[in-house]
């Protein structure tokens, strides 16, 4: 198929490579002229701008915005809108809120244009590996871009089938799924976020339980010489915790158990928030996916306000003064 | 009543001058002699050891342990049981686990000796306010005792009563109870320290809240400049809220809406921990109880070894680097 | 003064009480006309409409709306701001939320009408203790308005002042404060409740662990036989937990220590949620608040799926059944 | 080699078969003669006591003990040290707390006996793929029971290797480690448990929030009809929560995504519990690992002491009363 990808940073470009590799004709934009250059020298069309590449596209065309979420996203599709055709189709590949997806494909349906939110996991990994796609939008315009996402898609590859899984539709089975209207692509891939944070934050508390009974401010006799690093990899083998995130564990503490390079400072977007907002619309208890976010705040803070009022608390009832330790 | 004080901290030397204001017949004794010999000039005998003080008090001896937990306890009550007679009675006025009490209380009954443990909170308050105390032991033994626990205690005051209560026990109006068997004292106590944790993390976040919406950081039209001087003190007029942790809030927030002075360095002692171990002995879920110890636990960290791992884990899949914000 | 009150409920009804015992000319309306009818006969000045109180008030009007928050307030509202003449105000002394209270004042602005948020706290018990108010608005609408807030408010009373204090601006010691500009009266209230969850949540934690502690489940010699009724009332004596709420709790403890005639299903409204979501906006984490909102979510599931999914998950690695204990 | 293993339970009877099937000479035992003479009937030697296994067993014998952790561990490891001769070997591959194998390697070594503390993971599925085995204990005792280790671990299998990694000691990626002395091997477990727990709540919440989202509570158009099972079959393919959990989640929603076979009771083990205790001593945050095993006690009550005492608050103030929704 023809398809224009908007946006080519390490993800659009990378997708732009996985369907150029699979044989589609990639029409390609950015803003910087100097990237567009490079990736029409791996065999893709370059573009110079949104109209450039509407006029190039055959119709019903199919552009793929891939830019962050929020402002640049929406400016250009608010301007694609503008630029587009009846029966073209706007897909949203970035990390939208999936309420922006409902409202913008209302919209775009008053101009018989179609829309279509891609939730997309798999990262830097995802050029070789494949990327999981979670997707929202008319059944049958998903349907018309099935050999996209195919090709984008890991497929079955040696991963073993789910016991007693017979499944007519076996696009989970490739990487993918159209998981219902406007949103949902983005609602599903948001949640998936959501746990990715109780995950990782599940494993780092673990670790540092085991790092910390390494510490040298334990008495001895309570204190062990834990390897870390061997414990990673064992537990990448036969054990019920094994997963992708215990397998980049393991590669993070191969280089360093210590972990020096990181400052600790661990950011978050949106989507963990979002998935937080939407457990308390439907009044359900997160308690685990709110405590791995608020570890990410924490850890942008030296000390906090609410540290600070506590010791003053304690100074007031028990005349404590809090030393650093 | 006559009564052994041993242990002159701030905690000791106050429960001792209000028994003396209250006209009961206090000696005491600390391992310094200058607190000792200061105690003296305020109309108490000063005792030069334990052995001293068991040589000046009138058996059945009354023996008040004040302080700190663990090692400096356990010894002291130790070396009483060598020295005491039978009938005599020992309180641990401390902030003892209530496992110590229960297996103290039955090896002192081995020698005839009475075993009491008094959670008592009320801190630097406790001399001009009274003591708030939840005693563990037998029932005669604390009886016997009522002499000093109502001369330390509150009593009614100015609080209100509570609507509807017609107990025959007054004890709980007068600021006292006796909660039970060996150890039941020092659970009570513990309990409540660990629902104090909980009330200040309560407020400590809030506050936190409400001083982050003045942060700069925010955009000018998301931001307000809100006076918490004057919203802790008018929470304690006629709000749900109001409380006495909320007026020492309202106290240190007058002399600085900063806390500057504070560094956020959170102690924690053993009762928070106990806490959370009772409850899970109980299988009572806690999260509450729980998330205000961890605040402090964090508060004394700069970057954790938890956080790296998120970083190191974020690296490996989306090649993010964390930057210090 | 004279003033209009929309809504009369148990709150409104309390608040116009309050004004009109306090000399003010209180104007009342209800959809209920019975309930109209009643108050008219309380000494206030029926009407029929909001267009009839408009036409019975003097110009510039002051209209105080107390309605359920969401389309209740929302719709009175809009039709007042018809009705209304440059110069009235419009009080909401509802729960609504802050951005709905910015947005409106913009709104109303533009017709020179002046918006005003009145944060109330006190709940049934305001009519006699008067009224905790946080409030948001320009800031001479806000002065003109001050006879109407300090007849509700609590005034001075018995409590005790905050030591130190010194503010030239003394309506926070006399039960009120003006907040900020439009929205911010509403805001701090809103994290007053969020900070009400939290203390709630930690008294119940915390009681639950003395409650568990007298279970037959438990072995006997792990079991005490405490007074939960007493251990309230003790803690209102001198401890550093004692609140308005545990006085709450010592009378409901009164009355039945097992608490048999309430379900256990506990209700939130919007501050909680909004609280969260302000610290989300904010990145403060907020482990404390958050868990006492999942706690009332929990009580009103029987089982969840994420619990099933649990025992799915355990039968899946271990061939683990849960049976119901 | 030759070992003797007591308790034939899912877990022992595997185990024994695995090394049967390895090659090993295993002698077995049990409480039940029929579970031994079926395994008899295996190509193991079946014992008739654990006085008669250590008549057929060579010396230096191997004893594993594979029972439940408690008293049943315990009474048979005292057993055995008055069975066993100096030089014997005494595993115990259950679940034990760590601090009780380092007291009872201390009490051993004073018979010159040698004690070998296993955690095992792997479950039902540890006989076909192998177990992954954290083991304390002496470097030398250890290392003699390298074929036993070798033969019970999933060995390197297909799992990849993780890049970077050069480690002289292969036996992690083979699929069990020397962790360090007594206890460590257990400790290197329970931590293992503890992040099971907060992998596992971390779907758990995901799942509830995808679920809660088809609920028809929700009005109409902030409804999706979500199939979870294709979603959690998506997830293995290339997404970043892809883990051995999540295919057996996608296991368990092929065969009934309400999953209603399952009552939503979830029990704990001691592993969970002790890894809070553990952070404790440390003074390390475990919030997600706290919350997992909270959400466990929550499921098998089906309204709390806590959530009624909320009730009871909520009337004492507002005079709200709660109804089951």
């Amino acid at each position: 198929m023809q398809i224009g990808i908007i946006g080519l940073g390490r993800m659009g470009a990378n997708i732009a490579r996985r369907l150029t590799r699979g044989g589609h004709d990639c029409v390609v934009f950015d803003r910087s002229a100097d990237t567009v250059q490079k990736l029409a020298g791996e065999g893709m069309t370059g573009a110079s701008s949104l109209e450039d590449m509407a006029g190039v596209l055959a119709g019903p065309r199919v552009f793929w915005v891939m830019l962050p979420a929020g402002d640049p996203t929406e400016e250009t599709i608010t301007r694609l809108a503008e630029i587009a055709q009846p029966g073209d189709v706007i897909i949203d590949g970035g990390n939208t809120f999936y309420k922006d997806d409902i409202r913008r494909a209302k919209e775009l349906a008053g101009r018989q244009l179609h829309y279509v939110d891609v939730g997309t996991s798999g990262g830097v990994w995802g050029l070789e590996r494949g990327y999981c796609m979670m997707i929202g939008g008319e059944t049958e315009t998903v349907r018309n871009l099935d050999p996209i996402f195919d090709c984008l898609a890991p497929g079955r590859g040696t991963i073993e089938r789910t016991r007693g899984r017979s499944a007519t539709d076996d696009r989970a089975e490739r990487g993918y799924i159209h998981a219902g209207p406007a949103g949902s692509g983005h609602f599903v891939k948001m949640v998936h976020n959501g746990i990715e944070y109780g995950l990782m934050q599940a494993y780092a508390e673990g670790f540092d339980v085991l790092k910390t009974k390494n510490s040298t401010l334990l008495k001895e006799d309570e204190r062990y010489d834990l390897n870390l690093t061997d414990i990673a990899e064992v537990w990448r083998r036969g054990s019920v915790i094994s997963s992708w995130l215990l397998d980049l564990t393991a590669e993070a503490l191969v280089s360093d158990q210590e972990l020096e390079k990181f400052s600790g400072h661990v950011a978050d977007s949106g989507e963990g928030r979002w998935t937080i907002h939407a457990a308390m619309e439907e009044a359900v208890p997160v308690n685990v996916l709110s405590a791995a976010l608020y570890a990410r705040y924490r850890s942008r803070e030296e000390h906090s306000y609410a540290d600070k009022l506590l010791s003053a608390m304690r100074f007031g009832f028990g005349g404590h003064v809090e030393i650093p330790q």
